[in-house]
């Protein structure tokens, strides 16, 4: 039985793990080997090493563990003809995501690149508006475990939680859920908009202008799920036209985003590398739900917990 | 019965309160005007416009509401001696104040001063360590109307919170909450250090070099209480030799911090102008504390919302 990771967990997170699992033959590598890979039936991986030639090599290959929420990069038709199984992390995101979104809104509402700015110039000024949080409306679509992990904490700084999702069902920490497809009814009402939505073919370009037409003047957006949702060239004129107050970005259609890319030039953007889930703790997340998995699939449980529909996408 | 402001409330504020009380007769100044003070029965003042002197002068005054919750510029022992029932707005600042707040810790966890600083260079660049809130442990010295507000906040984030008073009872929204007296042994636990103290003989340079060698290395010290809770050379001093990792500051013995002053060197210091409880809903606010209490007044009640000891400090 090996299981094989395609990067280096630190001394520290790799020790205990070997030594929880002594029927295991553990193999890391910082980088996908695919002698190792033909060996392996438990694949450890980012997520962004598969091809689908790489899949068909992996004979022995029975589960894939994705230490990555997103799985765009890896060969989903491939994966399913070979009837593998995948789990991701999909938990391991919502807080430090969560509090990447409400360190840019509260940023924003309480002027943190104003006071940056007046520091660097050594100038004591207090002359700008400082708004605030509380008593605002936030609309969330896409609220799954980390939208709702959003909608909890906005609810604690007394924000009224919006959810569209496709199912129109009830989302946790959500005062509300109505239907992605009724989304334009709510854009009115928020001040705050959050986009968690995976990369799908039903949200790419899914917000168009006349989505924007209909935001507040005064509104936030916020696009945290995937940089297709709008088309980089609307978004660079909502921006423009100051449709909107202010959006924050951490994904893009391409990324990294191109060094010519408009959106730089807009002041009223802030540009996040897509790492907004990035953390000193991440591997050490990743592998405090893959333990309990590896656990259970070595009692032939194959029911593991973030098991994915990879053709759905999520 | 005259109630005079030393400040003009905004038009779309005034009207409601002059059409709420018709029995009283208004006076609003965007400066304290003597004439007006000798009249009035009642003062709405932001707290720093009164002397010793003109609270002599103001015969009939029998009631201080003070749109502020700082007293120190006050002439406390004159208005306490002509009887003077002074109230404030207490309650106001801790929604503003704790969202700047969390602003600041999610802000250095979440990486936003790098971020910012990389999109001002038009630079994708992912390279620096991120952290999270959650899991921490927050000091909260003055665990108050604001500090509890703080406290609860931090909780809603998985943050573990310790108050420390004088009286030691327990303070809302605090897990553990002990004597002032007792806070040196709670500083090496503590991830962030919040003060949220007031001015008195008791506070002043409370926190010494000592306090800070006590705290990690890796520790976040704000203060938004009051200034000369540590001597600002000691605070230099701790900062150049790293004792801690960052301090947030709102408050400065002197202020504005003088241009020369040693603080807008520190590149582990984020210094704020004093402007933390800054609202663009601030005099509404006002105005809604007021407006009960005048109400109260009226109905010969003298229990007001805010009631102050001036002489203690708050």
């Amino acid at each position: 039985m090996m299981v094989y990771f395609t990067f280096e967990p630190r001394e520290d997170l790799k020790a205990p793990l070997i030594a929880q699992f002594p029927q295991v033959d553990f193999k890391f590598d910082s980088k996908l080997d695919v002698a190792n890979l033909r060996e392996a039936q438990i694949l450890v991986t980012y997520g962004e090493d598969l091809t689908e030639q790489l899949v068909d090599e992996a004979q022995n290959l029975e589960w894939i563990f994705v230490a990555s929420a997103g799985v765009e990069k890896m060969p989903a038709a491939a994966i399913a003809k070979s009837d593998i199984l995948v789990s991701n992390v999909r938990g391991i995101h919502k807080k430090p995501m969560t509090e990447s979104i409400l360190a840019h809104i509260l940023a924003l509402k309480r002027g943190l690149p104003f006071i940056y700015e007046q520091q660097s110039k050594g100038q004591w000024n207090k002359k700008t508006t400082l708004s605030e949080l509380n008593g605002s409306t936030a609309l969330i679509i896409g609220p799954g475990a980390i939208g709702s992990e959003i909608g909890r904490i906005l609810q604690a700084f007394d924000v009224y939680t919006i959810g569209c999702n496709r199912s129109g069902e009830a989302a946790p920490y959500m005062d509300e859920t109505h239907l992605l497809g009724d989304m334009a009814q709510y854009l009115p009402k928020a001040d705050i908009i959050i986009s968690m939505l995976p990369s799908t073919k039903y949200t790419k370009h899914l917000l168009g202008y006349e989505h924007f037409k209909l935001m507040k003047e005064s509104a936030i957006f916020m696009n945290f799920g995937r940089g297709d949702l709008v088309d980089t060239n609307v978004l660079v004129q909502v921006m423009k036209e100051q449709l909107i107050a202010h959006a924050v970005l951490d994904v893009y259609e391409i990324e990294p985003l191109p060094a010519n890319s408009p959106l730089w030039a807009c002041e009223n953007v802030t540009l996040s590398p897509h790492f907004s889930s990035h953390s000193s703790r991440y591997v050490e997340r990743g592998l405090e739900i893959f333990k309990p998995s590896l656990e259970q699939w070595l009692n032939g449980e194959r029911n593991l917990e973030n098991k994915m529909n990879l053709l759905r996408g999520y």
